[in-house]
Order: structure tokens, then sequence, then C-alpha cells
């Protein structure tokens, strides 16, 4: 099969390799590239590199930070009692814009997922043992997500902080505000009358 | 809104920019550029680069080159006689995907579309009429998209060559092989049936 030019068509073959970019997309991708400006593409690569070299984890809640401390754990003002653990820094992120969180975080960089070959050795589950230990939080609040895998990291999780004297919650599992009784699932609504609560207003 | 370490919210900044790149998407490939391989990331910078200094487009017909010359316009073997007119790089290689085309091309870089402001200066016409008077082909096949624009584009470069003395042909309109009749539009229909040919074998 014919190719396009050499340059080109290895630009097409880097860009396949992002995740859920295929052929297509690839190729719309590198035309958008190659028809833009210089200052555009020469931006987007230098981007790319910056955040290899200048983005770490944190070295105490292992959120993306690119200081030693991340901006939450460097903040005075975050609860330093309450540790609320995620699977991910786009969790963190998604708590974060709840505005509801005064905390800080732990993100484990995962979930156990024993089918994918990921054991408790590859995320951070010991680096929060060993926060519980020496910190000595009030509280820890589970909130990975509510699958089997993030229930099941939870649940390994809440297993090791038995031994310390500290409170382990995990987030209300519900009925999503703004949704509708008719479109939630099963499971979902049986959580939902199993965690019912008093009425109040 | 908190936002994340500077290098990373830059990394999604840019890659929002690229064309059906949303702020969810744009997150998801910048973090897997943030796990994945130093080699990877390096690679993907540097073939965004390579692009923008390497490729320019063919001197003769416009497509993408990294040299004076494109692939085709340099094979001998090609049938010069014919030159075939495309709205994209693209729209060139589906054509040679095909592999029934062995003349040359001539790459439009778009179509005439008044609404988005592009006229026939912002694409390479006068190239194309200048071409045809100094090369003086035999067939100029008129293979923009077959659309309205397309169509318009077509109609408006075959006045153009109307002085010459070329053959103006456009490629034929009618169902898709492979294709169900119950699924084709209306219009493919009424065009097939106006471009009935008689039956052989």
């Amino acid at each position: 099969m014919l190719r396009y030019a050499g340059p080109l068509e290895r630009l097409i073959q880097e860009l396949q390799k992002l995740p859920s970019i295929g052929p297509k997309s690839a190729q719309r991708l590198a035309f958008h590239l190659l028809r833009g400006g210089e200052e555009e593409a020469r931006a987007l690569a230098d981007a790319i590199l910056r955040v290899k070299s200048d983005i770490r984890a944190c070295a105490r809640c292992f959120n993306f930070s690119d200081e030693e401390l991340c901006g939450i754990c460097g903040d005075a003002r975050r609860e330093q009692g309450t540790i609320c653990v995620v699977e991910d820094p786009s969790d963190l992120m998604a708590l974060e814009r709840a505005g509801e969180y005064h905390g800080v975080y732990h993100v484990l960089q995962g979930r156990l997922s024993p089918l994918d070959g990921i054991t408790e050795d590859d995320i951070r589950i010991a680096e929060l043992v060993k926060r519980v230990e020496t910190e000595r939080p009030k509280e820890v609040i589970l909130a990975t997500s509510p699958t089997v895998e993030g229930d099941a990291t939870a649940s390994y999780i809440a297993t090791l902080l038995e031994p310390y004297e500290v409170e382990v919650t995990v987030l209300a599992i519900g009925l999503p505000v703004g949704g509708d009784l008719d479109y939630a699932d099963q499971v979902t609504i049986a959580r939902a009358l199993q965690g019912r609560t008093k009425w109040r207003r």
C-alpha cells in the first residue's frame, strides 16, 4: 500500500499509539497539525516534553505535581486529619469540583485488578498504610469507584486499616441527583433502598 | 476551579486545541503520555516537529511531500497525460488504495465553500489551469466529493477548462458495492438510475 511521505506517516503512526485514536483520527490530527501554525505544533510538542520532565507524584499523596508536594498537600487550610482515598488524579479533580471536601487525599494510582495483573504492589496501598501509621488521621474516606474492582480495592484497604484507630468511611451509593428513577439500574435502586435515610428538610 | 499542576494543565489545553478532542479526551491522552514511557512521548513530540519542518506541498501536484516532487509525480511509470483532481491528500490516498488509477494527481487542498469564506484564491485552482496549459494532458478527471460544495468546485473548474483541448470527466455516481439498495438514499438511487449502463458480464 502506498504511504504518506515519511515524516507524515511517522506522525500518524505515533498518534495511533494514543488511546482511542484510530487510523482515521490519527490522519485527521496529523493533517490538522500540518496545516496549522508553526506555533501551535511547537507548543504541543513542548507541552508533551515538559509534562514528562516536570510532572512527578506528590511525595505525600501521589497526586500529579510539579513540586515536591502537590497544591492540596501544600495548602495549610486543608483539614489534615481526613484522608480521602481515590484511584486516580481525575477522581480527585471530580471531588474537588464538587467543592464539598476540605481534607487531603491519597491517590492510589490505580485499583486492584487481578485479571489485568494489577496487585497491591502496583498501587500505593502500602504508602497509605504508612501514612495512617505516621500521620494518625481521624478519618479515611474510601472513595474508590463503585465497581467490582473499586469495591474490592476498598475492602482490601479497610482490612489493612483495621489495626489502626481511624474511622473508615465510604461515599454514599444511591440515585444520582437529577436522574430519573425510571432510568436507574436495578443495583443502584437496591442500594438506594438499603441506604435510605429519614426525611428531613 | 482547581487545576492540574502547571505543565499537565498546559498539555491538556494544547491537546484540546486539536479537532474533535474535548476536555475528557484531552485529559485521558495527557494521563496516557504522563504514565507512558519517556521514549513514546519523545517520539511523538519529535514527529510533530518533524512534520512541520520536513513536509511541504509537491511543487507540481500539491500533494504532501518531503521532497520537491511527491512520490507519484516523481514516478515515471505513471501516465502523465491524465490528471485526477482531488480535494485533499486523503482523497488521493483513497484512490490509490483502489489500485485502479495510474495517472497523476492535482490536490486542490480544499473545495470552494463561500459560506466558510473559501474562494477560488484559497485553493489550487489557478495552478491546475496553469498545469493544463503547460502540460497539455489528454484528460482531467474531476474527483471532488459528491457533495454540494464538491460539485460546485468541479463545475467551476470545468468552466475554466473549457477553452482547453482536454477531455474533462467525473467519477461515476451510483450504488456503493456491497451496499443494500434498501439502505441507499433517494438521491443516490435516482443518480444510479440516471447513470444506468447496459448489462455486460
